[in-house]
């Protein structure tokens, strides 16, 4: 069973996915605005219990997909988390001690199924796959042995990026990861209950049905666990903080010459066990 | 008159500053939860108004400062942006033709006279005085002749760094920057109403009542208005947003030897028609 957030006749509902369209619950929970409230009352098992043998709500084409978690305190990204990432880089530099880190906002994300927007300002849109986690215990300090217990779900993300603003600045890739609606996130939170659901799976991103991104999760310069605990050395992890873990090489920019998305274009990330995060792209 | 957020027996107020305490008006506007809510139903003057020939509710010494906006969606900082901080990298590169940004979260930030926090992971405690604006009326792509008039307030910003942490990865700054309460902001706000405020301010930073940074905001590489305008290129700005604008030179980190922060000492940020944010620091 999966959670999601959607909006029907500009109204934004949080549920239960079923096979032909969405279980409508926030009506009957209205204490638990968003899932992040959901998942802060530790109430995800009560949640789906109540969705058992309820009717369809929303039927397949009657509502819009939002991001899982709308409205998180932080959606944290981690960089070059993968063997070959760093030798794209092609600066003679060493894989790092530590990973690097990026914030991204609410806002840079849409959910699965609404296209990504490419903004007049430049051609350079381009896709990352990735896994990302949901925390649904917080903590600070976290030690890396019980890292894992601290998820809540998981989730796909397309961390789309304007690749010449990546690079627009001396440091930080700030204003290249946070474009409105260049990225996206979804289609929905697959809750966890068991570390094989991220220890070793399966990563693919597609362009047009053809394979860009392939790898699998065991192959992280930086696991999951050392991620939540390096992070949570220094700032608070909170319920519904998002942790978005890394992308595969392969992107647009790593072709020579680099290859961009366009209008038109269909977006597939996919990984085992959580399912297919599909985007467009259109012109804003 | 300047509005600030503080706290009285484990409860959150806003209102407004008197020279012997604080007058309280978040009871009275209970539809107004924080001051970010103020500032969105453009309300900073009804608020002001309310506060003539008010008593104060809490007398100095019987509440604490908290930072003026505590919830804003966004808090985006610029790096290297006065003359001489490019220089101070050391990396014979050039001025950058766009200014760097980065994130910090709110809980990265304590109040005015709350000390900031050294943790046990790493002695390099850095101070950067700043001023903060705090966004008025949002918008995407705002002209940067028309920038200044979505300001509501300014305040200042003791923008803490972590110094090792900044450089742990191969790139961003994130964690370096975003130690629980290893920054400051406060004390108040000052509703801004006119471009001199902002245009060509003294702005310095004491150690011990020892002059560390001292420059004027009309020597930015990037003005405040050119800020506003990059930023919202890419992100849409919305009331209550902050933009921690960037650090003269001075900081700890560029004696040699180092300087950093220990327990005991007093920083001092001052901007002239701002005040006085004024911080201690304590180990963890």
């Amino acid at each position: 069973m999966k959670l999601a957030t959607f909006t029907a006749a500009d109204q934004q509902f949080w549920g239960v996915v079923a096979s032909n369209g969405m279980i409508a619950l926030s009506p009957d929970f209205p204490k638990w605005k968003s899932l992040r409230n959901v998942i802060e009352a530790g109430a995800v098992q009560t949640v789906l219990d109540a969705a058992i043998g309820r009717p369809v709500t929303h039927a397949e084409g009657t509502f819009r997909w939002d991001i899982p978690v709308p409205d998180p305190e932080k959606i944290i990204c981690v960089g070059v988390n993968f063997p070959d990432r760093n030798a794209e880089y092609k600066d003679g530099q060493d894989a790092p001690p530590n990973m690097s880190l990026f914030i991204r906002f609410p806002r840079s994300f849409v959910g699965h199924e609404t296209p990504l927007t490419r903004p007049p300002e430049t051609p350079q849109l381009d896709y990352e796959g990735e896994i990302a986690i949901v925390i649904g215990k917080g903590g600070r300090r976290i030690p890396e042995a019980e890292a894992l217990s601290h998820i809540a779900g998981l989730t796909l993300c397309n961390e789309g990026t304007l690749r010449d603003w990546v690079r627009h600045a001396k440091f930080n890739v700030t204003q290249g990861k946070n474009w409105d609606g260049s990225g996206a996130m979804g289609p929905w939170l697959v809750p966890f209950t068991d570390p094989s659901q991220i220890a070793d799976v399966h990563l693919q991103t597609r362009v047009n049905g053809d394979t860009r991104q392939d790898d699998r999760t065991g192959r992280m310069l930086f696991p999951v666990a050392r991620q939540i605990a390096y992070i949570s050395t220094f700032t608070t992890l909170v319920p519904g903080d998002i942790i978005v873990t890394g992308t595969p090489t392969g992107a647009g920019a790593r072709f020579d010459p680099p290859v961009w998305l366009v209008p038109g274009d269909e977006i597939e990330i996919e990984a085992d066990g959580i399912g297919i995060l599909r985007n467009g792209v259109v012109d804003e």
